[in-house]
Order: C-alpha cells, then structure tokens, then sequence
C-alpha cells in the first residue's frame, strides 16, 4: 500500500469553460505504479470544479451554458457587494471541486463516455492547479 | 491495510428511476474484511449517478421528478444534434457518478435514512455496473 | 500506512444554515499524524450537507438562499405527504454529504477561499455529527 502524490495546471481562456484533461491523469496514474485503488482528481479553488462527462464539443458547450443557466451571475447575490463572482463560488461549491475515480488493474476505471473535465467558472485564469492523489497497491 | 475491489449489475426499467441499492453494498463491505477506512461506490456510466437519500417510495419519485426538472429533456442542447440524451449527460455529471461512506468497526457508517441510490437516467438499460473500492485495515 | 478517525458534534439554529467547521477538521488532521493521503469529511444524515465555499458572511447567506430556490419547500412532493421535508432531502442527496480533500505534507491541501462548509438543511437540530476518515501515510 503507498500513496502516491502529483500535480500539474492549466491556463484557460473564457470566464466559463469545459475542458478535457483525461490523458494529463491517465499519465499521472500510469507513473504512480498503484494497480488498485483510487484517484482522487482536486482543484485547490473555490471558483472551479471537476465532473466526469462525455467531451463531445456541443456537450461541453452544453455543460457551461448549464452552468450559467443554473447559477446565473449578478443575481442580486450578497457577495457580489465585496466581489462579483457569487454565482462561480456557487457552481463550485454545489457542483464540486474533486471526483474520485477507481484504479483496477493499473488503469483508472471510467465508462467510454466518462472522462475528467476541468470546469472553469471564474476564468480566465493563467494557472489553475490540479491534484491527483492515488492510494492503493 | 488493503484494497478489496468487487462489482455487480443491475438492470433498469425506466427512463429515469431511483433504485435502492443499500443490501448489495453492505454485502460487499461485509465480505472485505475490512474494518476501518473508506468505500467508494461508483458507476462507470456518463448517465447514470449515485445519491445518498431515503429509500422512501415516494420520495424516489420526487428524486426521479426533480432530475427530470433541473435537467429537462430536449431543451435545444448541442448535444441532442448527434445524439439525444444531452440532459441524462449534464444531471449525471453534476450529481455525481460515485459517493464514498466512512467504513468504521465493519460497517458502512450511514444515518437511519441514508441509503446508497443508484439514478438511471438514461435508460432503460440491461446493464449498470457497481463497482465498489475499499481501502482500509 | 494507516487509518484514523475522528468525529465532533455541531448544534444549529436555523432552518437552513452554512457553517464553517475549518478549524475543527484541521485539529483533527493535526492529531492524525498521517502526512500524505486523503481526509474524508462525511455527515452521516440525509437532511444536512458538506461542501468546500469561501466562509464570507454574505456568501454564506447566498448559499442558504440557493439551496431554498433550487430546492424549495413544499413544491408539491409525494414525500410531503408523510413527513415535510422532501426539498431537504433532495437539497442533501443532490449537493452531496461529503468532500474529499488531499493531505500533503502534513496539511489538507485546500485553496485560500475553499473552506469545509457544514450545510445544515433540515434544522434546527441539538446534533450533527461530522466524521472524518483520514488514510495514508
């Protein structure tokens, strides 16, 4: 049993944004040398968020349409008197900031349609941190 | 410490339908031999969930009501150009695929009226899979 | 590599209410002495919630009001008819009772503004019990 630890970012350009990052876990996981387990994928903010869903490119404009249409910005939110992102602290924090997906026989389990998305709720931002953290043996 | 891994199916019969799936997990924790530590429960389906909630029958239809209107069917999605299950995608990945439960003296720590709920909400579906990962001593 | 856990109670006083319970998981993450791994936090009740939120005071009340908008009381729920708190459940199996944080170094790694939140959904009660698993090493 160990626990192995990495981390990597990503810039991203528009104030809401879907964006794939299965295969930068998939190398993560495939360097951990843990065959069983789990990963758990985190973004250390409170303005973003992790799912797992299909990356066909009308979904993930689906998925932030969703996100905006759900938790709209600058509806009358009282966060917005000292800051005006209430509604991505929202998004985030109900939608939440980490998945975590089984490791079996060397390889993350996940449906064919199932991969990692980053969602960006509060961008563009030059840096947003992405921890794996993979427990098992 | 270790990690004891296992799966079962479940078919489903309707299009979105709340399914109490308490019995078949505690089976499973019960065969782990694990004590303390943590269980993961989760699907390997872009449209399908899990929840923790009351297995109540009534309130599993407002389970299956209120996903159905958060995240209704057909409301013009980029998706549904190339396929026609956008909605099933996007409540599938805010809920959740996977729910993970304190293990703790052998058994699963929930309250009274917390029960593991698989959400089909793209069916109906021959084949579910529950893969469950525990990770303990 | 090892498991430790902990629990603590917390009373509330309103309806619905978001509590910040920071300093209560970091004691306990201090005592663990386990360095690298992950921390569960978990509500082991179907009417209350976990989630990771900036503890501003005006968020606070932004996260109260969402949660009774997308979830209101007494929406003509079939779970009404025995009991009055179907919006509560909903609120709690959707958004989720519990997160998942890395431990590194010692430390839960979180951002500046993400902050472990106790959602108190169904309230008031004398007693909610927080549970908190930690594995690693």
């Amino acid at each position: 049993m160990k626990v192995y630890q990495d981390e990597f970012e990503i810039s991203t350009s528009r104030r809401i944004q879907a964006i794939d990052i299965t295969d930068r876990i998939e190398k993560v996981v495939g360097k951990s040398d843990i065959n069983n387990g789990m990963c758990q994928i985190f973004v250390p903010h409170a303005t973003a968020g992790i799912i797992l869903e299909e990356a066909e490119s009308g979904l993930l404009r689906d998925i932030e349409n969703k996100v905006e249409s759900m938790f709209p910005k600058g509806a009358g939110y009282e966060h917005d008197r000292i800051d005006d992102n209430a509604n991505s602290h929202l998004a985030s924090g109900f939608i939440g900031q980490s998945r975590v997906l089984p490791i079996k026989d060397g390889r993350i389990v996940r449906g064919t349609w199932q991969r990692p998305i980053l969602l960006e709720i509060d961008g563009p931002r030059n840096r947003r941190r992405i921890l794996i953290t993979i427990i098992g043996e």
